[in-house]
């Protein structure tokens, strides 16, 4: 993998840059639709490739269960499978051992768990996430972090940060010793914990920059925080990260969020909000949010957003999809998706521009002004 | 509407035509996928384009509950609505009358139902369903029929078509003294009914073909009979139809049903078989249905049908489908349905070339040996 940063707005941390590994150039900021089992929920590949989205996730701990392993290895990896040659970053499971923390019992060696599907048992530790990884083949995979939850005492999130670092040097260790296994090359990220804290936050920084990843990533955020903590977080870790390599901000976030947390000098960013909110019946647009359910949009002719150059938005009123919801048809969540998808991936390109054109900073508050 | 029968088999009574209408030209035999509530469940318009398809259906029944006709006329009818400019077919809610005939009550003046939704009161009479068609605007309106359940005495079965018959001449009436209201002609199908008594069908077609429809539907199969008796029914009644008027099969069905009713001299076809199996992850294929979500195809990487040249079928492998299908993702079911609908609209448009050929019956053996 490579990072070039190209241009850094005057004005804040904001940032613009290209990533590029074997499957294609990514060019920062950048909004990663999310997809977990292998696919974007209710988009095709050609939904996803007019999205403009060069790069999507999957998750080492969901695909590890299903379709598991030795599929994944006969099918020719993740890419294969799914026949999506742009990039994949996959998701260590370290996140899901939080949110699924009663199946879970966490060690210095790794973590215990049982699937939340049929009560199977799985040792997580450093070296395995990576095999996993190396199975699923995806273009940028995840250390295996301890992520604290919200809230938590200093004292349980330092032992947390520690043991993160831990596991990230073994994790570079295993790294190190294994190799891809289709052709393509991968690279690993590490991830920051420390909560709230911010001396925690600078001494996770520190010890993860000391070994040496190619890119970081702030996890522990989106976990049930006050949500001014987010940008608060993002703004001091990113003094810490090297300025040549990119940082992901894990699970965030909303349209605000993201802005935020560009001039914070994030580069890259993951949510199932545009996904879930639009199976839900909520859409976003460069005016706000709309509840395309609802009975306001009854007899609203016009597109979900007149600006926005999506397939639903080209063909489809707010009160046919509002109509399809409120039918139950499940079109009306496809529709739904490869708006907010689309709409995710505009934004951050739309900031990428205005980082070059040196006025992000005029565009976040034109977009924060209906959020 | 225009209907030029173009040519019919040496040995059966296949028979291919060309029905025309101001959203353009239909070749039949054809398949028209259902989209009762103004959409083919879980696909998009892009999608049914692709499919060939140029008719679908919508339910007359279920649009006057959602999205309701003062909508409907507001967005300038179903194909606005939609935003879908081939032909629309809509059922009269005759079959609805029929399967939700517990909140109904059948005179001869109409059909007083409750909605199954909200418990609404409606009063179904021949004009009341022509007046809802017209806001509608599909291209080929239904008249109101009675469709009688199986089994029933002849007794019954006697009654519901002398009361079919009766609709179908105040249906002409009403027809005659009424207007397409969005600029684009429409025209309206008698149904035929006589359950499966002969001598019923007999005089069901008889009646009717003297009051001049422009074409012919059978109905009153597809419900619980044993399923035999449609290519029989549809094989008589075919004796006692117009030569040059198009004949729609209701309701039908399986590949084997299809292929059979085409011999038997009907045209026209509509089925959510394809939809709702693929839904529930059963697909058809050139070799027969295959349980994609099943574990026999757990790993297998051909695609769902080889020689088919859907979006599925170029694109994902059957692991991949079954996989999904496994994980309980909703893209399992698009990528079904696409595939199904595809496949019908092969079937018919194949069933047309081999009857322009005259090898519509060694075609039909091709594809019954695996049905």
């Amino acid at each position: 993998m490579k990072f070039k940063l190209e241009h850094t707005s005057k004005t804040s941390k904001a940032r613009a840059g290209t990533l590029t590994t074997d499957h294609g150039e990514i060019q920062t900021p950048v909004f990663m639709p999310v997809g977990t089992l292998g696919n974007v929920k209710a988009m095709t590949n050609r939904d996803l490739e007019e999205s403009d989205a060069n790069i999507i996730l999957g998750n080492t701990y969901h695909l590890n269960l299903r379709p598991g392993m030795p599929l994944m290895e006969k099918a020719g990896g993740l890419h294969q499978f799914m026949n999506y040659h742009k990039n994949i970053l996959t998701d260590s499971g370290g996140f899901q051992v939080f949110s699924l923390a009663a199946l879970a019992k966490i060690t210095d060696e790794g973590v215990k768990l049982r699937s939340h599907l049929d009560g199977s048992k799985w040792f997580f530790t450093p070296e395995f996430v990576i095999d996993v990884q190396r199975q699923i083949g995806s273009d940028i995979m995840m250390v295996l972090d301890e992520c604290a939850p919200y809230p938590c005492t200093e004292e349980y999130a330092k032992k947390a940060v520690e043991r993160t670092t831990k596991w990230a040097k073994r994790s570079m260790e295993h790294f190190k010793k294994t190799k891809p296994l289709y052709g393509h090359d991968q690279t690993m990220f590490a991830i920051v914990q420390g909560s709230t804290y911010k001396n925690l936050r600078e001494q996770s920084c520190k010890e993860l920059v000391e070994l040496d990843f190619e890119g970081y990533a702030i996890g522990g955020v989106s976990v049930g925080e006050p949500p001014e903590h987010i940008p608060e977080i993002s703004d001091l870790c990113t003094n810490f990260l090297p300025e040549n390599k990119p940082r992901y901000l894990m699970g965030v976030g909303t349209p605000k969020d993201i802005l935020n947390c560009i001039s914070a000098g994030i580069d890259m960013f993951d949510c199932v909000m545009p996904t879930r909110n639009a199976r839900n019946g909520t859409v976003f647009t460069r005016k706000g949010k709309i509840i395309i359910k609802g009975a306001k949009v009854k007899e609203d002719f016009e597109p979900i957003d007149k600006e926005c150059g999506c397939y639903t938005c080209r063909n489809h009123s707010r009160a046919y999809v509002r109509h399809l919801f409120n039918a139950g048809e499940k079109l009306s969540g496809q529709l739904a998706t490869i708006h907010n998808i689309y709409f995710y991936l505009w934004l951050t390109k739309e900031a990428r521009k205005a980082i070059f054109n040196n006025r992000f900073e005029e565009f976040k508050e034109e977009i924060l002004q209906y959020y």
